[in-house]
């Protein structure tokens, strides 16, 4: 195993398809996590939310979060953030991020069209500011 | 999307070298999500993990925990399982899984090897029973 310098856990984060498992705590105290769909800006991970979903009324709550996102194939590597978010409902920021992220997972010419249908009102645009960040390569090796 | 059955959850769960992303909760209540190598024994999902790891200290301070398995590629898919986790440090479990798990992610020629490494002293053996399992497939069409 290696640990990854801050480049390569940045570059690790945008490859292809690749989600971010999110984790939040409930109101009950109790962890939930699930896949999200994400695109960088900057130093910054960007994605959205439905406002009354589990992440979301998670998140209005409480701003502290964590995310992985791992290779699954030998010899498997992993990088994990944690932090903070920032949550906003401004409608043409929430239609610029969510066509991005579109495009990163639909492809580009779908991008748009998904833009469109998650940037209503009721979602969230969600800003994670890494205070963390940990990658780790060659786990098996 | 659409809504897999309780078989179809498990079994995607096992496809191949798949992990899953574990998420409990810190001491200070901040989530932590982590990549594990598991197995399925019956309905529970068994692995291993180190006594003083933050897994570890948060397991046995609260055993509730979440889970997620995903398909990153279009589709895409997921399952979320969540459940409470039994802590056991009898050794011979203790070797008999961790070579099975090893037998799982590293290879059947590699499973012993992986097992007598992991199967040490102030290693846990987790055994996770899930209270719920929901899996969704074809999250993009």
């Amino acid at each position: 195993m290696r640990p990854m310098t801050d480049d390569e856990a940045r570059a690790f984060l945008t490859v292809g398809t690749r989600t971010g498992k999110l984790a939040v705590v409930r109101a009950d105290g109790r962890p939930h996590v699930s896949p999200i769909w994400f695109v960088l800006d900057g130093g910054d991970l960007v994605f959205t939310t439905w406002k009354d979903s589990v992440k979301g009324r998670s998140l209005r709550r409480d701003p502290r979060v964590a995310l992985t996102v791992d290779d699954e194939e030998p010899p498997f590597a992993f990088v994990m953030v944690e932090g903070e978010v920032t949550l906003s409902e401004d409608p043409d920021a929430l239609l610029r991020w969510a066509t991005t992220i579109g495009g990163r997972y639909m492809g580009a010419d779908r991008a748009e069209r998904y833009g469109h249908r998650n940037a209503v009102p009721g979602e969230l645009l969600v800003r994670l500011v890494p205070s963390k960040i940990i990658g780790r390569a060659g786990i098996a090796e």
